[in-house]
C-alpha cells in the first residue's frame, strides 16, 4: 500500500488570515436563499480588535431573547439585542397570545382541577415521550408562576376567561387582551427600554466565535442588514464579555433546511412563520459544536386556513369556536375525523389523511362565545370571508360539497354525547357549559395544515446552558432558549406552551449569563 | 450600554499549536463512556507530518466500508480500511443476512411481482415519507443488480427461497447461506484481501482534519486502540490524498447519544448492537461540519426476545415461522395486536402498548417450513430454550399465562381468513402456501423490542458526498455510506434493507473517493 512520509506544507498564520480575511467575501448563499457563512476555522479568527463589547450578548428579539435581556440587565450586566429584520419580535409578536398556567388563580375560579403534574403529563404525552423531561418538567413547573410574573412584573394583562388547546386535559389558557403575542412582547420592550435596552435591528448574525480553549467569545454580525440580502451591511466584530444567548427561533420558514429534516414540507406548504423563521443561526451554532437534538420533529398547525395568509385568525375559530364548541367535519363524508382537541400533529395528519377537505363550524351559542373570547378576531374573519356565515345546514353543506344528511346524523350524534356528557365516539373533552348543537345560524372556515413551529433545535440543559457534541458538556459563554432549541416539546409542542418555554428558559439563560465569568 | 474597544489579545500561532497540542492529552470522556476529542480547532492543526498517507482512507468495516475500499481500489486507489474494534465487519457480520432484490430471477420463478416501484413504494410508506426520496430511489433501484452483483463479485451463496420482512409488500427478501451478513463480508474480506487491502483493526477514529479551505484532508486515529478505552493506543496521523469515507455505523449502543435524540432509549433497553456502535464518529463528522439529519429515529426490532442477548436468533423464527406462517398474540388477553407483517416501528409501538407481554408462535408445518429457511438457528433456539415446543394449545397457553379460549378463538378466525384468502382484521399478506394453523405441536417465544438500527445520521446526496451543515454542498474530500449516513429511510427502516443501503452508496463513495482530484 502507498505511503507518503513527505510533510505537508502547513498553513502559515498570515495564509490562514488570508483565508479567513476573504470568507467574508465569499460567504456562499445556501439552497435556503439566506445568507450563510461558508466553513471557516473560527478559532484562529478570533478578532485582534472588537468594534463593540458588551457583558452578554443577545441573538433574537423574540420572547426568550427579550427576556434574557431583560433578566442580564437586571442582574447587572450590559447587554445588547441583535435583531436580524427591520422589527423586533420575531414570531412572538405575531403568536396567538395564549399562554399556559397550571394551577392558577384562574383555575380556581373557574373551577378546573389542574396542576403542573398534570401539564406535564399533557406534554409528554403529545411529545409521544420523545420529551427531553427535566426540561418539560421545568415549563410544567414554572407555568403558573411564569404568567404570574408577566402580569406583576412586565404589566401584561390578560382576558378573564380560559380557553383550551388540543391536547391539554383541561382549559388553562390564559389570552393576552388583544389574543396576541405582541401584548407580551410590546410590554417586555418597554421595561428593557426603562433599562435603557433597545433592541439593534437589522443586525444579522455571521458567526459566533468560538476560541481554541472551547469558550463562545463573541460573534460577528453583519450591521445594517437588509433581510435577506446576504452582502447587504457592514460587518463587525461584537466582544461577549460574559456570553452569548442564542434566542434566534425556528426555521420553518426555510425550505432548504426543514425539507433535509422533512423532506414532505417543501415550498407548496403555507407557514404560519415571519418570513426571518430561517436557519442561518442555526446551522451556525452546530458549525461551532452545539448538539443537534429531534430536529426532524416539525409542526403543522392544523387549524390555518387556506383562505389567509400566514397564521392568520383562524386558529382563534376554528380552536375556540369550532373545536370547543362546535366541530370539524370531512367535507367528503360529512363525518367527524378526530378529536378536535387531539394534539397538533393528531389533528394535521387526520387533515391529510382525508385529502385536506375539512371545514371547522360551530352554532350561533359557539359563535357567541367567539364573540366574548375573540372580540377583535371574529369580525375580521367574517369581513374577510375567512369564516362565513350559513343560515341553515343545508346552506352550509352545499357550499362546501358536502353530503347533508351525514353532516346532520353526525350532528345528531355529537349532541346526544353532549346530553349523556360523554363523547362516545371520539373521546373529546366536553366543556363546563356544552350544549348540544344548534339552531343556526352557523358558521364555518375551511382548514388547512400549516407549518409551525421546529420541535427540535439545540441540546441544551436546565441551565439553558448549549450542550457541547463531543463531550455532552456545556459550552463555556453560550446560553439558548426558546424554538432555537430542542428535547423540550419532544415530537410534538403543546399549543401555549411555546411562550411558557420562551419565557422560562430565556430568563434562565439571562440570569446565568449575567452570572457567567468574564473573560479578556 | 458598555462598550469596549480593547483590542483582545487574540492567539499567537505558537500558543495555537500548543492548544491543539495538548488537545489529545485532555481528549475527554463524553458521558457516553467512549473515548471523544473535545473541542479543538482543526484547520490550523492540520498535522505538518503525516504517519503514513492514502488515497483513500476509510473509517470502518462493516458493508459500506468495505464496498467502499473494494470499489476505491479496483479503480486504482492506494487505500487503507480503519477499524476501531478488535475484528472487522461491525453490526453487518452479526447481520441477519437478507437483502431484498426487487425484480431479481428468483421471483420470477417463485411467481412473485415485484418492481423497484413496489420497493420504493413500500420504504416511503414505511418511512412515513420523511425519507430523501432520491436517496431511497438509489437503493431501490438497484436492489437487484446489487443482489446479483454480491453473488457474481464476490461469490456470496444464497438459499433457494424468498423469504418476507414485515412492511414489504411481497416475499423479496434473499437469505445468505449461514444465514447471517457474515457471509458477505467474509467475501469482501477476501476479495480485499486478494488486492491486498486488510483492515487495520483497533484503530480508532479521534479526528477529521479539515483545513481552513473546507476540504478533509486526512484523519488523526488511535493506532492499537482498545475500546472503550480512551488513552489506549498511539495518536497517528494519516493522510488521505484524494478523500475520507465515513463508515462508522450507527449509535444504537449509544446510551448518552441515543437518549439525547429519544429520551426513552434509556441504558434498560437491550440491543442488538455490537459493543462498538457508539457515536464517536458521527459526534466527529457533525464537529467538522456535517448536516445532520433525522437522528431522533432509531429503530427497535420488534423480534427480540428477553431469552437471549443481542440481536440473537430470534427473529429467524418469530418473522420466518410465526409472523409469516404463525401469530403473535398478546398474552394478557389471548388475542393478535398487530399485523404481523406490519413494519418496524408499528410492531415494536404495538408491542410496548400492549405492556411487552407477547408471543410468537406457530405450528408443525410453520415450524418446518423453519426447518429448512433456518436450519442453523432453530435447532440452537429451541436448545437454548428461547423457543419452546409445546404438545397442545393448552400446554402453549399455561406456560405464558394466555387466557386459552379467546387464543383458540382467535386462531380459528385467523384459520377461517385463510381459508377465505384475506385476514379482514389485520390485513396481513397471506403467503402462497399459507394453510390454517394446526395441529400441533406449537413453538413459542417471548417477544421484547430491542434497538436495531439509527435511521439518523449524516446527510449525504446521491454521490455519496457528505453534505456541508453550512452550504447545502458537498464538503470536499468526504464520502459517508451505511447507518452513519441518513435519510434513505425516513422515519422506519425495512428489513432487509440496511445490506442494500450499506453495499450501494458504500461501491458509490469509493467510486467517487476513487476519483476525486488529489491535494498536496
Amino acid at each position: 500500500m502507498a505511503e507518503d512520509k513527505k510533510i505537508t506544507k502547513s498553513l502559515t498564520r498570515r495564509n490562514f488570515l488570508k483565508t479567513a480575511g476573504t470568507a467574508a467575501a465569499v460567504a456562499g448563499l445556501a439552497s435556503s436563499g439566506v445568507a450563510l457563512t461558508p466553513w471557516k476555522a473560527e478559532a484562529a479568527a478570533i478578532p485582534k480588535k472588537w468594534d463593540e463589547t458588551y457583558d452578554v450578548v443577545v441573538i433574537g428579539s423574540g420572547f426568550a431573547g427579550l427576556a434574557a435581556a431583560y433578566e442580564a440587565k437586571k442582574a447587572g450586566a450590559s447587554v445588547v439585542i441583535l435583531e436580524k429584520m427591520r422589527t423586533p419580535g420575531g414570531n412572538s409578536i405575531i403568536n396567538g397570545g395564549v399562554i399556559s398556567a397550571a394551577g392558577s388563580p384562574m383555575e380556581e375560579k373557574q373551577g378546573v382541577k389542574d396542576s403542573s403534574e398534570l401539564l406535564l403529563k399533557d406534554m409528554l404525552t403529545a411529545g409521544l415521550n420523545l420529551n427531553h423531561v427535566e426540561l418539560a418538567k421545568m415549563v410544567a413547573d414554572n407555568s403558573n408562576a411564569t404568567v404570574q410574573w408577566t402580569m406583576t412584573e412586565l404589566g401584561v394583562q390578560y382576558k378573564d376567561k380560559l380557553s383550551q388547546e388540543g391536547g391539554h386535559s383541561v382549559p388553562r389558557m390564559y389570552s393576552t387582551h388583544n389574543q396576541s403575542g405582541s401584548a407580551i412582547v410590546t410590554q417586555q420592550l418597554a421595561k428593557l427600554k426603562e433599562l435603557g435596552v433597545e433592541p439593534k435591528t437589522q443586525s444579522f448574525l455571521t458567526q459566533i466565535y468560538r476560541d481554541a480553549d472551547g469558550r463562545v467569545k463573541g460573534v460577528q454580525i453583519r450591521d445594517k442588514y437588509v433581510f435577506p440580502n446576504a452582502d447587504s451591511g457592514k460587518l463587525k466584530n461584537i466582544k461577549a464579555r460574559k456570553a452569548v444567548v442564542l434566542a434566534t427561533g425556528g426555521f420553518g420558514n426555510d425550505v432548504a433546511f426543514r425539507t433535509i429534516q422533512d423532506p414532505r414540507l417543501n415550498a407548496d406548504f403555507p407557514s404560519t412563520n415571519q418570513p426571518g423563521a430561517t436557519s442561518e443561526a442555526l446551522r451556525e451554532s452546530l458549525r461551532i459544536g452545539c448538539t443537534p437534538v429531534q430536529l426532524s420533529w416539525i409542526q403543522l398547525g392544523p387549524w390555518g386556513s387556506p383562505d389567509e395568509k400566514g397564521m392568520g385568525l383562524s386558529p382563534f375559530f376554528a380552536q375556540l369556536c369550532a373545536a370547543m364548541y362546535g366541530l370539524w367535519i370531512d367535507t367528503k363524508t360529512g363525518k367527524r375525523f378526530v378529536n378536535e382537541l387531539a394534539d397538533r400533529k393528531i389533528r394535521a395528519d387526520a387533515i391529510i389523511r382525508v385529502g385536506n377537505k375539512c371545514i371547522a363550524f360551530t352554532d350561533a351559542s359557539g359563535y357567541a362565545f367567539g364573540q366574548k373570547a375573540i372580540a377583535e378576531a371574529l369580525p375580521k374573519l367574517m369581513e374577510r370571508g375567512v369564516v362565513k356565515k350559513y343560515e341553515t345546514i343545508e346552506e352550509m353543506a352545499a357550499a362546501h360539497n358536502c353530503p347533508v344528511e351525514p353532516l346532520k346524523e353526525e350532528i345528531e350524534k355529537f349532541n346526544k354525547g353532549v346530553l349523556a356528557g360523554k363523547d362516545a365516539e371520539w373521546g373529546r373533552y366536553l366543556q363546563k357549559n356544552q350544549k348540544p348543537l344548534g339552531p343556526g345560524p352557523w358558521y364555518a372556515l375551511r382548514l388547512t395544515p400549516k407549518i409551525h413551529h421546529c420541535m427540535g433545535g439545540v441540546h441544551m440543559n436546565v441551565k439553558a446552558q448549549a450542550m457541547d457534541i463531543m463531550t455532552d458538556k456545556p459550552i463555556p459563554g453560550l446560553y439558548a432558549a426558546g424554538e432555537v432549541t430542542g428535547g423540550v416539546h419532544g415530537a410534538v409542542r403543546l399549543g401555549s406552551c411555546a411562550t411558557l418555554d420562551c419565557l422560562i428558559f430565556g430568563r434562565i439563560a439571562g440570569q446565568n449569563a449575567a452570572k457567567d465569568k468574564s473573560w479578556s
